[in-house]
Parts: structure tokens; sequence; C-alpha cells
């Protein structure tokens, strides 16, 4: 018996998400059925650092779990590689400590989201980017970022629901980078957790600010007001990706 | 009663080509069945540039109709937009001549194939190129590409069939880039015709020639052989892009 890292990139488009349910086709459900047929019939379970909704994709999704039998790491890459289908894409596997938790030791993670500016849809990215069609100001978005950065109550930007839990989360770093080429904009938030939806109200909000229907310095209203009806809406999923999970004892691993 | 000229973008990837076919999800029928609604249930037959097989692409693949009301081009833009799905664009609708035929009066096509080259898979675009994970010889790719431009009788890179047309086309241009950042090599041919299949099996010949199992004057025996079975495997559908049609009264459009 082993502990086994591993990253992975996956394109989220025809997964009902992350998490295992039933009567679903879900990214952990999947990577399960092949760990079973490696394990020769025995169940497994996976842990992932996040749960990723239907249509979140990943370019650094951590995953751990025991193998039960005697195994190289070559083997399992080799082999989740082969009977994965083509949008999943093990990157590394690495044999861990037995107190490794791909969710509980994680320190930081990266989110990205992509917007197409243009008029026009482009029928190559529909998956992979959201939509705006209308005139964005790059620096009221810079601004609105950097008032996002810090420790702060983000109780604006989560979903409505009866968990009571501590909705402060630190954000260490929120970038947008313009694509001129292909008029795709990236942004980019990095933290010590994200609570459900977080990224996606932020985004409805900065794409808001962005053509001019809120002011940068209305991202402190919403901090304050701690109000999830006063934010923007929940932008769509397939603009977002899961890029980077990091740890204190950061490996090779998912640099 | 007015001819219309339409330029499009399509994602290949869930049609069965572009030509229309009974059960089947194809370009021309869902065109087709977009124009009918615009129309009032007036059945519209359109006639493109050049037919698509299943998988492939369009950047910018031609059309004409004959609209049998009174209609703005815009109109037609807009409604076409509106009813088709996400992964067809009509990029710009042009009012013409009566004369004008998409297909018979096309002056030169241009097709792009692109290859990822790296040796893992990448999930995000596992429809839009085709995976060669050994390494490629740029310099024996270059001489390759010139020995297929000119005027040849290109049997050898035909699907084998009964059709006794003339084999012979002219490539004006055969070019490659490479993506350093992406590790994508997109392929350029333009010609003043292609045959059936005739890209996909130069790649198959060109990649061949890139990884050393043939030398790049291996093009100039296979075109005075005249024998498909000695040319290579007709590459995947997925990698190939119908870019540009010109016209010799090549107007705005299309340009």
């Amino acid at each position: 018996m082993a502990r086994f890292k591993v990253l992975l990139t996956y394109d989220g488009s025809n997964y009902s998400g992350f998490q295992v349910q039933d009567n679903a086709k879900t990214v952990q459900g999947e990577i399960e059925k092949a760990l079973k047929k490696i394990a020769k019939g025995q169940f497994i379970r996976i842990h992932g650092a996040g749960r990723t909704d239907a249509g979140v994709h990943a370019l650094g999704q951590v995953i751990h779990f025991d193998f039960p039998f005697e195994i190289v790491e070559e083997g399992l890459y080799q082999g989740l590689n082969t009977l994965l289908a083509d949008d999943i894409l093990v990157q590394r596997v690495e044999k861990t400590t037995p107190f490794f938790h791909a969710r509980y030791h994680a320190r930081s993670k990266t989110y990205e989201y992509k917007v197409l500016n243009q008029k026009c849809k482009n029928p190559f990215v529909r998956h992979y980017t959201h939509h705006h069609p209308y005139p964005m100001d790059y620096h009221a978005v810079k601004q609105a970022l950097s008032y996002l950065v810090g420790t702060h109550d983000f109780t604006s930007f989560t979903a409505v629901n009866t968990d009571k839990e501590n909705k402060v989360r630190t954000i260490y770093e929120a970038q947008v980078h313009v694509d001129e080429d292909t008029n795709q904009w990236t942004f980019k938030f990095r933290g010590n957790g994200f609570l459900y939806n977080m990224v996606r109200i932020m985004m409805g909000t900065l794409l808001e600010i962005a053509d001019g229907r809120r002011s940068p310095e209305h991202i402190n209203f919403l901090l304050e007001k701690k109000d999830r009806q006063l934010a923007g809406p929940t932008l769509s999923a397939r603009g977002l990706y899961m890029v980077k999970v990091a740890y204190d004892d950061d490996s090779s691993l998912n640099r």
C-alpha cells in the first residue's frame, strides 16, 4: 500500500463536474473506474484538491489515493493515460507520504478565467471562454482587481446557502492579461481558498465594471455589504480553469 | 429573388461533414434548415465551395443560394446567426450577381493542417489538431513542401476510386509555421483545387518525412509513380481547416 499524488489536466466540457455522482459522467468517476481496472477489480477512492463544477476545466488539479498493490509511478502514469478518454490527461504521478492530503494540505490555489472580448462568437473556443461582446475598460478592470486582493469576507461573492462556514478568504494575486491576437482576456486569481462559485461571481461583477455598468470602487462596497444579491451574475463555467494547487512541502510536482 | 454569397466559419467536430445526408447532422443541412425558417417554410438549396468531410473545420467556407423574398444582407446575417448553433458562425453575407457560383467560380482554395508535436496529448485541442508525438525535422519538411509546389499529377495523393477525372492540380504555395509556445505546426496549402483526401494524404506522407521514415525527395518519386499505395496514410480529419476560397472578381468578401 502506497499513497500517490497525481497532477491532472482535463477539459470539463463533457463532465458533470469533478465529484462522483450517480448516473452522471464525472472526472472522479472516470479516474476511479480506470484505477479499478489497474487494481484488478478493487475499488480505490480518490480525493481531489477541489471540486470543479460541470463544464469547469483544470490545468493542474491534484488528487491523491492509496494504491493497494506494489506499482511504480510510471506504471500508473501509463495505465491511467491508456484507460482514460482523450479529455483527461495525467501529467505526473508521484509516490508521496501516507499523510499527504490533496485538499487539506493545499496552501494556495490558482484559478484562471478566460473571456472572449469581440463582437462575433468564435466556434472554436465556445467551450473554453466566456463570450462578452461589449467593449471592456482595461484600467477599470485593473483597479477593481486591486480591491479584491487581500483578506476579506467574500459573502457577497459566493452562492447563497445555509452553510455557516467562515467566508473570510485571502486573495494573494488578482491579475489580467489581454491577448490582442485572439481577443482573449485571461484573469488570474491566487488565494488561500475560494468559496463556492466565488471566481464566477467575481467575474460577473468584473465584467459589469469592465463595460461601465458599475465603478471599480463598487467592489469595496460589495465586500462591506456581505450580500450576494448586490453582486453581479455567476458567469458561465466554460471560462473557468483550475490552474494550480500549491502545497507547503511543494516538491517537483505541479510547479 | 436575389443570390447571396455567405462566408462561414465552423467547428466540424459534431458534424458528418458539409454535404447534406439522410439521418446525419451536416453543416449544409443545418443551414438549409435555418434558411427554411427565415423563408417562412420554403426550402432553399445552398451550394458550398467545397465539401468538407466529417470532423473537418472551416475558417472560410463560401456558399451561395437564391433567396425567394426581399431581404437585406443584415437580416440574413442576424437571422442565420440566431438560428444556427454555436459551432457555426456566419461571418459575412453579401448580395451577389445571379451568375455567381461558389464552387465553379473558385479560383483558388487554401487549406491548413494543424499538428500538435509534443509527447503528451492536450485535451483542449484534441478536436483541432492531429497529435504527432515524435520529433519532427523542420528542414526536411520545408524541402518536401517545396517539391509539392507546382503543377503535378497528384494520383498518389488521392483516395483510390473509379473516378476517371483528371488528377492534375497546381499548388501555388506550401508552407509550414511552427509555434514554439503551443508546439503546433501549421501547414498551409494554396492551390487551384484539391482532390479527395489530397491534403490529408500529403500530410500523412509529410509526417513520415518529418520523423525520418522517408526522405524529402520521396515526394518526387511519389508524384512520378501515380500510385496511392506508395504514399503515407490519410491523416485524421480533426487537423484540417478550409481556410479561404478566392474568386476572380474577389470583392471585399473573404479576404
